[in-house]
């Protein structure tokens, strides 16, 4: 048989208001009744019953962690670091792949409505344009904290990385290497990561008098065979670049693969550049140069963030912006 | 104001159990009765009470996942395949780490007993020596199913992939590419697929007449510097093997640091195969050989046999075990 707040109750002949107060150490309770409770609740393995107590609380005491992808060292990085805090707060995470799909991202957020959530952490798809699924939430006071991949008009807390400065750091560095045709392999019109990387790159082309090329903006997709046909297009042309960087992760595979292809030497014939946190990054034949990112502490960061607004009387956490910088890790992509 | 049932009731004059009952599709429900309710339902915008609705219920239309790590490619694949599973029903999926703590283990499990999850997917921590915390939930009726890491003892659907003879073909083909002394690169002594993995290892050394010799198994920990010194002590000794088979991704990576520092040539003084789903292995330096596990397939075998348990009256998934092979990719850390 379970043992529930009324078998204790019966059993100590108290109210069952009182033993519940009393398991939650109210101060209308003696210390002597909290103890009798207690002892006995000990004694007969009560477990409250979460179903009921979170419904008398109002709280989960879970939060929703949404991310595009967990195959990518940036982001399993980045769920370390947010689980890190949540287990330390006694806190469990939803999880939720949206593969890049913003129709998924909208029904998994319609469905927090329900309060299956106390708080969520976002980093959006590629394909998100605007933050309307998102500032539903505010309403039902569900506190959204993003990271990496924000919205620009939501008011919250939003932990990203310095991506323009990036963006222009790669650019630079493969100039000083003495490219002078330089691609970059984005993935979406809409997202900030990419944009702003792409302005960076822009203005590094500008400050060294190098003309920018529409035609050298590769917009890739969530499809490897696709992606791989793309840049195998741009490498076959004549006047194809001398230098590359790949502002996702598994973009850097993508270009190594067709250089193996079509047997162009890196960094001889063509100098690559990734965005990524793979340890194996020095492994690779040739060693990869990357952009490397913050990812365990800005999961961390937004964790904290998104903590600190639950424990706020309106649930609203901080418009705030916090940049985390990347560096630039040189390897022999680019040098010889 | 929130919109409840309450609400739609008085405003159709008729009792709150009429329409629940209604939003819930019961048959004792007329048609127009239901139509009516989910007209207006919709008009006012009802969201259900999710914690009031599991604890009638009794579900959470949530399952666990409990793993050692997320920085694997074997288990961020296997992520991947139980969520397409669960998502496709409707379930949620929240995600724990254990960090290859028994303890951490144990607390997640005791948690559990409070009914927050509906069923358990869990791939054991190398600490897990039995599995007296994981029956606990049998008697919650919280049904468990274990893929790759599992604890014989309990009788549930377990999904694994061949690690016997995966162990075997690794030291075969060590052997026929010539290695004569091969070192084990384990994770621990109660696991599963490490022993499966190291039976397959002396079976084939013994069909080989060579002889096994204990100081070959190295047990690594989770702590890459710790392992980055156990392996260099192995490999600056005059005797050194002349072949190694890492049991888990990560060691793979620790190996080629190790005779880089060592200025060992793969594979012309060492031969080295790892156990890892990294999509980049052929792109290491050298292009790695690999037992190449089908970890997406288990993810979502084991999401197919929990799902098939919480669909029984009595939610005990079937006592069977599920063998998906793995795969020997032959590439240059062991051919010339």
């Amino acid at each position: 048989m379970r043992v529930t707040i009324k078998t204790l109750a019966k059993a100590l002949n108290l109210s069952t208001a009182t033993v519940s107060k009393a398991l939650n150490d109210s101060y209308e309770i003696s210390n002597d009744t909290k103890q009798r409770v207690k002892a006995l609740a000990r004694e007969l393995h009560y477990v409250p019953d979460l179903n009921a107590s979170s419904l008398r609380s109002g709280r989960s005491k879970t939060i929703a962690v949404i991310i595009p992808e967990v195959a990518d060292s940036f982001f399993s990085q980045a769920i370390n670091g947010i689980e890190s805090v949540a287990q330390e707060k006694g806190y469990h995470v939803l999880f939720y792949l949206t593969h890049e799909s913003l129709a998924k991202e909208q029904a998994i957020l319609q469905d927090f409505q329900s309060g299956r959530v106390d708080g969520v952490l976002i980093s959006v798809t590629a394909e998100t344009h605007n933050a309307a699924h998102i500032k539903a939430l505010e309403s039902k006071k569900i506190p959204v904290v993003f990271f990496d991949r924000i919205c620009d008009e939501m008011e919250t807390a939003k932990i990203i990385t310095d991506d323009y400065e990036s963006g222009y750091k790669a650019t630079q560095h493969l100039i000083d290497c003495g490219c002078r045709q330089i691609a970059l392999l984005s993935i979406s019109e809409n997202l900030s990561i990419s944009n702003q990387r792409m302005e960076g790159y822009k203005k590094a082309l500008a400050d060294n008098q190098l003309p920018f090329n529409a035609a050298n903006i590769i917009y890739c997709a969530n499809d490897e065979s696709y992606n791989f046909c793309l840049i195998k297009n741009l490498m076959v042309q004549a006047n194809r670049p001398d230098g590359i960087i790949a502002t996702v992760e598994k973009l850097s595979g993508s270009i190594y693969f067709v250089c193996r292809e079509l047997h162009l030497q890196i960094p001889t014939q063509v100098k690559v550049i990734g965005f990524s946190n793979l340890q194996s990054a020095w492994l690779l034949n040739p060693p990869l140069t990357t952009i490397t990112q913050p990812a365990f502490n800005m999961g961390k960061a937004a964790a904290v963030a998104l903590f600190k607004a639950l424990n706020k009387k309106n649930y609203s956490p901080k418009n705030e912006i916090l940049v985390i910088p990347s560096s630039l890790e040189i390897r022999n992509s680019t040098v010889i």
